[in-house]
């Protein structure tokens, strides 16, 4: 057994089983804090709510209460390893929400049989919750389950696999766009993958500028372009006419490189066939599409990110996804919208910008983090993320209508010990 | 306001919303620590899980985890509330289980169309948990959906308000009894009320020994009995031939009297009707059948319990409801059974038998509490209830056969504290 599962597999089980608990947040040591808790006195709040359902923010943890909910069909890398075989990242999840936002988290495994029934099961039990964070549903279903979810709840919904990714690639890809001095209006863009996150990343480049025609997306079959008849409707919106069918054709002169697929399958010849200064996302995990040793010995141009945390640049959703529901829960936004989303691209994007503090770098072993090739997304321990990224999402949400609640009084949070500070 | 309301709405709203947390078991400083918890780390437990299912309990919080859910169909004393405003109802659940049992509880409230809707609901997610406690789910759906809930998950399902109450019930039943020098082969008995908690104590009271053609069930009707045309099966089952049609006629030499109903529905008159001795559970919440004060001036061998915790023989499902789940996790029971129920009645009941704790006696201002009218169940924060009733019950399972591990190590619980301590 290799270090990492052994260290992994104790974790998990010592000294208890899993990551979460469930604690009270209200004294019940005496007879009458738990005639307040319960009878009698929990008959109050259920009459104020009954009364007026927004109240339920007032009285019940809802407010800052999120469901990770998963069906198990795309779990990690794994594929579709069930449900219950899902609580592990689930719960994981719960963990990076709590640790870096203060939010809570239900973890929800569905045993559904079919998308339909997860749409209907995760609907029934949304009142519960603040917001609803899908995790690991396969593609294209999950496209469907997020639509429908987001018109049936009044709650944020948010697929985490598309926009989580998509917010950081875009945020780390305008950076390194800027060290390439380069406009992502004018680039040749090649994604090499089709799922989930790669057609969600395409989509927020193109809200943030860049243009259809210049991007080339790359299934197993090739490139999808406006002559292939076997394209579902998610693909075929990012059909172009074209006469670059292959991924070395298409590679040929690209500015960026999106990998969203598997391990080594950019080739050093195809990263030879790129533009000057090509920026390569390979965020294959944990092996990535071209190992980072393989592209700086093939080019010495190349500006690189992963999905691993042991090299430079890493595209880890935890920069956005718990700073993104602690902006929306704060200001009670109905939904997570395309204006949140680009606030937080640029949140995340100029905090690599800024000097950045020594705390972070000693945890990496470094004496300084300095914005440019090797560092264009800040650091996930970074705590200014929870200051900047909340607070620009809140701010969008309020200023494209979706808030229901003014700017909150305890923003900008300093820290995530800010969260129920007033 | 009066002052109950104002407190209880305080305590609900302040210094956050809600009574319950969720909260990290595990370290999470380090990028070490997030690695294991997360990518790349999480993937091992998974690839553990999907090789084999029972390894959920090894590695993840589910063994420890209830949910505790609801269609707010019948939410405490007052009805239908929809399942929004059950959440506080339901979060005092949590409370409740996690201060004495230490069970982590999600709370889930379901907004079903129909009681298909909520059996499809509960059964897709029931993966997640390691029981289900149903909760204030009205009659008589409440029946098909636990039946159909225990059928179809392979975890204890249990409907609190049923069995709960019955369970309480019958432990202060037989020591009433004892004390009244009667037997329940012979008692005649009156239940007022003909709903979830009704039909749950007679059931429990017969599998105990009470006999089908002593039990005086009366609905709006009157006593249920088999020359009635309008009863649904579940009432159905308690109809037997008799000309005691009134609840005065049943209430004619009467030896027990079990109020499920509303308040004040127990005259000064029909107590007169009793037998010598007789028990008065007079349960509706917060107002009972008849006011104790009304009962003892009315008759001096009264021997009277309520559900509140004002006066003397609080009938509280709290003395079981933590324990069961307790035990029936702790050996990890595939259902919660009758004779796991009983065993909780008896342990329950002999703890009242047992000399009171000086901190349980002064914690109720008193110097002592004796066995006897005034002490027929022990007191909810009399910490022998997790060492004696999680022990019964998990015994039970293993001696019915239900339990898949064998005996904890860390049995019999001294305290909550014990739970996870091997």
């Amino acid at each position: 057994m290799s270090d990492l599962k052994a260290a992994a597999l104790e974790y998990h089980m010592s000294p208890r089983p899993g990551k979460t608990s469930v604690e009270l947040t209200k004294p019940t040591s005496s007879a009458r804090d738990l005639a307040l808790a319960y009878s009698p006195g929990v008959a109050e709040p259920v009459r104020e709510i009954a009364d007026d359902p927004a109240l339920a923010y007032k009285y019940t943890n809802k407010g800052n209460l999120v469901a990770v909910v998963s069906d198990g069909t795309a779990v990690l890398g794994l594929g579709d390893t069930g449900p219950l075989a899902s609580k592990p990242v689930m719960e994981g999840k719960a963990v990076l929400f709590k640790r870096f936002a203060g939010v809570d988290v239900f973890d929800i495994e569905v045993a559904s049989e079919s998308p339909q029934a997860f749409i209907d099961t995760v609907r029934r039990i949304s009142i519960t919750f603040g917001g609803i964070n899908l995790e690991d549903i396969k593609a294209p279903e999950c496209f469907d389950i997020e639509r429908a979810l987001i018109e049936q709840c009044d709650i944020p919904v948010f697929h985490d696999d598309q926009h989580g990714t998509a917010i950081v690639t875009a945020a780390g890809m305008l950076n390194a766009l800027d060290i390439a001095g380069k406009k992502l209006e004018d680039a040749k863009i090649v994604c090499l993958g089709a799922g989930a996150a790669a057609t969600a990343c395409m989509k927020l480049l193109i809200s943030l500028g860049a243009k259809l025609e210049n991007i080339y997306m790359v299934d197993r079959k090739g490139v999808i372009h406006s002559g292939r008849d076997d394209l579902n409707q998610y693909k075929a919106a990012f059909a172009h006419a074209t006469d670059q069918h292959t991924l070395e054709q298409a590679m040929e002169g690209a500015d960026v490189f999106v990998g969203l697929s598997g391990p080594n399958l950019l080739s050093a010849e195809n990263l030879k066939r790129m533009a000057d200064n090509p920026i390569v996302f390979a965020s294959s995990n944990p092996d990535p599409e071209i190992r980072p040793e393989l592209a700086h010995a093939t080019r010495s141009d190349v500006i690189m990110a992963t999905g691993r945390s042991d090299y430079p640049n890493q595209v880890n959703n935890v920069l956005c996804f718990p700073f993104i529901f602690r902006g929306a829960l704060d200001v009670r936004a109905t939904r997570i919208n395309e204006e949140m989303k680009i606030a937080a691209v640029h949140a995340v994007r100029e905090l690599a910008k800024l000097p950045c503090p020594a705390e972070v770098c000693a945890a990496y072993g470094l004496e300084k983090l300095e914005f440019g090739r090797n560092y264009i997304l800040p650091k996930p321990i970074d705590s200014r993320l929870i200051t900047l990224v909340a607070d620009a999402v809140a701010r969008a949400a309020i200023d494209s209508g979706v808030a229901t609640l003014p700017y909150p009084e305890n923003y900008p949070l300093q820290s995530v010990d800010d969260v129920f500070k007033f």
